[in-house]
């Protein structure tokens, strides 16, 4: 066995999502091996995300300042609000470079089952933000589940009589989804909201 | 688009074997929402491996003391010295517990594909180490690939004349292997090996 410190570490490596006890030992080898190329590099960054994390007070994104880096962008449109679930569906979004507008981040999404209601979500600081004016579109970004889909329904009656135009991503068939495999809701949304050719 | 110092984060976590960049990504974001819970734990369990990481001079393994844990524990049985390629492959038959001896680590494998030559891998502190008496089994734990063979059947050269019994990882079937899928060196190997029964 490794000593219990770097027993400790394959512990705390293991518990990261994608990462299991084997491959947890696996990284902690390699880290070991490369003290200087690998390990080094990677303490310093953890380090410098851990001492300098903030929640953006004004979107909710996680960022190394506040206002996060997308609020803080001038050349990003304020008109336009793109709401997420999470963090990461931001990121995701914003990695496709297409969205020119600035972010809410709602904190999760409501659900009966786990007990999320409308005041453990970001929705109140929306409805602020929106209501303070300078915004013509809330794009409503949540996943296409049941229960996104009952948070973008909350938004959409929480927004009502603001002089702001909803609108939602689109659903239908996935790039490169052949409708062999797609399951029956993806092509009913799909074939629902056919539109002309050319 | 993350802060810098997050995607420097990311792309550090990416080089670890068995992540990629988007399980990377993952990994930051599970770290990010859980600041206390596990990204503060872990940043300690990487603090205090890289503090008191430390090659062991007399076997080889790395671990945060020197002579390493195994190397110091007065219940092993210092007769016995198997032989390994790696420090993963230590860990690995460690974590057997069958075996009660020392470990040698030697740091690679002969290969005159990659320029490894003896002088380049621990095989010289071997020898020191089992003419120096008070050692009477070497096992010799290289992997069953041809360089491994090949490593294993030089250290046997060079213990020659010394009072040492020489023994070998067996080599046949795996647990749980099925003929009609293993390759025919190992089934070779098996059934050259081939005991009685009972």
């Amino acid at each position: 066995m490794a000593s219990p410190a770097i027993e400790a570490l394959v512990q705390q490596l293991a518990r990261l999502p994608g990462l299991g006890p084997r491959s947890a030992r696996r990284a902690v080898l390699h880290l070991i091996k490369r003290r200087e190329t690998a390990f080094a590099p990677l303490l310093t960054a953890l380090t410098a995300v851990h001492e300098t994390l903030v929640t953006c007070q004004t979107c909710g994104n996680v960022d190394t300042s506040d206002p996060c880096g997308i609020c803080a962008d001038p050349r990003r449109d304020a008109r336009s609000i793109c709401v997420v679930e999470e963090v990461a569906d931001l990121w995701a979004l914003d990695r496709s470079r297409l969205f020119p507008g600035k972010y809410h981040v709602l904190g999760g999404k409501l659900s009966a089952l786990d007990g999320v209601r409308p005041e453990d979500l970001a929705i109140e600081p929306l409805v602020r933000r929106v209501a303070a004016g300078g915004v013509d579109e809330v794009v409503l970004a949540m996943n296409a589940t049941l229960e996104g889909q009952t948070t973008a329904h909350y938004i959409t009656d929480r927004l009502e009589g603001l002089p702001v135009r909803l609108t939602q991503l689109a659903h239908g068939l996935p790039v490169g989804g052949e409708l062999d495999y797609l399951d029956e809701g993806t092509l009913a949304q799909a074939l629902r909201a056919r539109r002309p050719v050319g």
